[in-house]
């Protein structure tokens, strides 16, 4: 077992004591368990201490939380979200019952009025706004997105897409439900062969792909995670695509002229204070009918993420508003076109990753350590979690420069199959 | 000829020096009108001065503005935007070769580098944002939707729909793109036989009937506008619709619980400062798994309206971003679902209202006077034109409480002509 440098999923300081030099539970530390679960709103759990007596009288629930020992405990009090995290990775949390219901009761719980949730995020960390100059991305890139393909091959779909799919039904499978996004963006941006594409962002260089073999784009893709450009390159060379060229630069840096500019699950990484910026490189490189989609992961209230998330798994990140997006189209005078909030199909995508990373879960062991497994294991269903219950949404923003009327009337052409172009406008007289 | 108390097109004081009067064209005319166009992007369009020749020298365009005297001149200098609304309304502007191209190439022309237009329009009366308290609504509702249902009955379509229709087809009849109008509200809102609908701002209360009579809904629906709920419940009864109940009352004063809250076209008269008011309205009377709908006007850019539309025509208006609609939404954490800028289909409806228009028009100089007329042509046309050349746009902006999941995966429940439903909802696992 080697653990990584890159990934470090708790601190390797974190004291863990065992139940047995905790002692015996006294009735301060019910105290504080059951204080803690007040401050979250009472969710209907089960929860132990290291005697594994059920702490919470008289509730029959589906789902028990364990904490192993006295400092785990300690630490849950003193911050909870980050604590959690990394005293689940760690082994001194267990939960029983399903670790994603077990969430999905205690978000829902988070939500009840009195504002909870906020109130303990409040201690986080938003002085890390900073953080994404040209060479902090790539450190917070680099953390997540660099530590080995292999690692994630084993559990995303056979184009590496690590976004949001699109389930034109529920049962289909994740590799058709990554082509249909695939097609439902391109849909969105009418893409015609020989159209000019700009990439902010493009992981694995799926979509690019995509939209050069598909539609005949040429494709202008930028990303600054190492091991992503380098996988790219090479899958487009063995696969003989052309008309892609995989950039190694920041979004910051891109210069030229595109027909269409896209930008899927790279906004997360930016940082409100760099959403005007982006307007701007959107603005100097859109042509002058040109059409633009930003995807990303979005919440109804603007919130840092858990801390544990942020510091332990997409350090730098931050989820915005639809309102703070729009600090990338306003001061340049976009035109919002048409936004779909894609939050059921992003549940819908984890659970398939979910299920193929807990199936290959002991080679994920084998490259990291158990901590890993359980670290991922988390971020995984808490995702879910947050999906399901509403924590987090998943908006598609469609857009153009203002007055733009090559535009078709209805949203017709994003359904047909066929892929037939609708030949009018919203201009034609 | 009588003319409405009620509307004053251009103040009854403004001064028509005639042509004769303004005596022989100046050098220094010259020059004010040429710097005036220089102001306003130097458009490509003639211009000439009481003595009939054109102003800018070596263009050939299509169209001419014709100032007819020097006090209109020197008005246009002071504050162009509200003076050529006042003096094309009185008649002493003339525009030849059509009032909407000359409009769309002037807006077109203010549009470029500079940001002329911003400038202009600082001037503009942000003071009024005060002017929507529960009193001051009612007298500025009053003055344009009470001046006569007869009046509205002229250009309007049957079901005396006063707000942006929905063309699948763009040569479909008014009375249609109305009727698939109120349809895809109904299925964005996914109504159900009995549903409890709250409208806030119903015009006449076509939207309302609709929801009844094709789904069986239950609506209240709301209105301060004395003339169009006296319409509104004279009609209803005629009809024999049952399940509607229209109530005078402001959006502020709604109770009670719904299922579905809608608001069409009332948006632009709430201003801002009563946007988070009316989040609260829709929190405490939307059901738990209810959703809801604003369709509004709305802008690209936060600016003032024009002073002369704001003044002469909707007082008390302004047209939000997306980023200001979003302070409806964002304070009591509702979900944004979908947005759709339906900006083409507004140009097209007022197309058919402007035909109308102009084919009763000697009717209209019969209720009013020719000053009331070439007021609402100006208004009619500048809306085309601000809606064509995207200095307009529509937002419909549908909503739910957060972590709603009685939503169906995909939009094609939009776009199904035999409205059937589909049984999925997004989290069916």
């Amino acid at each position: 077992m080697k653990s990584s440098r890159l990934y470090e999923v708790c601190p390797a300081a974190l004291f863990s004591d065992d139940a047995k030099a905790s002692g015996r539970v006294l009735d301060i530390d019910r105290w504080l368990l059951r204080t803690l679960l007040q401050g979250f709103g009472a969710p209907k759990i089960g929860a132990a201490l290291w005697d594994g007596e059920n702490i919470v009288q008289g509730t029959a629930t589906a789902f028990r939380m364990t904490v192993r020992n006295r400092i785990t405990l300690l630490r849950l009090m003193l911050n909870p979200l980050l604590y959690f995290g990394d005293d689940y990775s760690a082994g001194n949390i267990e939960i029983q019952g399903g670790l994603v219901p077990f969430l999905e009761t205690v978000y829902r719980a988070m939500e009840r009025p009195g504002e909870v949730r906020r109130g303990y995020k409040s201690f986080s960390n938003l002085y890390r706004q900073g953080m994404n100059t040209l060479t902090g991305s790539r450190q917070n890139i680099h953390h997540h997105y660099d530590i080995g393909n292999d690692f994630y091959r084993l559990w995303l779909d056979d184009q590496m897409l690590y976004t949001c799919a699109y389930f034109t039904n529920p049962e289909m499978t994740l590799e058709a439900a990554q082509d249909a996004k695939m097609e439902l963006i391109c849909r969105k941006l009418q893409l015609k062969g020989g159209a000019r594409v700009i990439e902010a962002g493009c992981g694995w260089g799926g979509l690019a792909r995509y939209m050069a073999k598909q539609y005949g784009a040429r494709v202008r893709a930028f990303n600054i995670s190492v091991e992503q450009i380098a996988y790219a390159r090479q899958r487009a060379k063995d696969e003989g695509i052309v008309g892609v060229e995989y950039l190694e630069d920041d979004y910051r840096n891109i210069t030229g002229e595109c027909d269409a500019f896209v930008s899927v699950g790279m906004l997360e990484h930016v940082g409100t204070n760099n959403y005007r910026q982006l307007g701007e490189v959107i603005d100097r490189t859109l042509s002058k009918d040109g059409i633009g989609l930003i995807h990303s992961i979005g919440q109804d209230v603007a919130e840092p993420m858990s801390e544990w998330a942020e510091r332990r798994i997409f350090p730098g990140s931050y989820l915005p508003t639809v309102r703070e997006m729009m600090e990338i189209f306003e001061p340049r005078g976009f035109s919002v076109l048409d936004l779909e909030n894609l939050r059921p199909h992003y549940a819908k995508t984890l659970e398939h990753w979910l299920e193929r990373f807990e199936a290959n879960s002991a080679q994920v062991a084998e490259m990291f350590d158990e901590n890993f497994v359980r670290a991922w294991r988390l971020y995984l269903s808490s995702s879910i979690a947050s999906f399901s219950t509403g924590s987090l949404q998943l908006y598609q923003v469609l857009f153009s420069r203002r007055g733009n009327n090559q535009r078709p009337w209805t949203r017709n052409h994003l359904l047909d199959p066929a892929r037939e172009e609708s030949n009018r406008t919203g201009f034609d007289r």
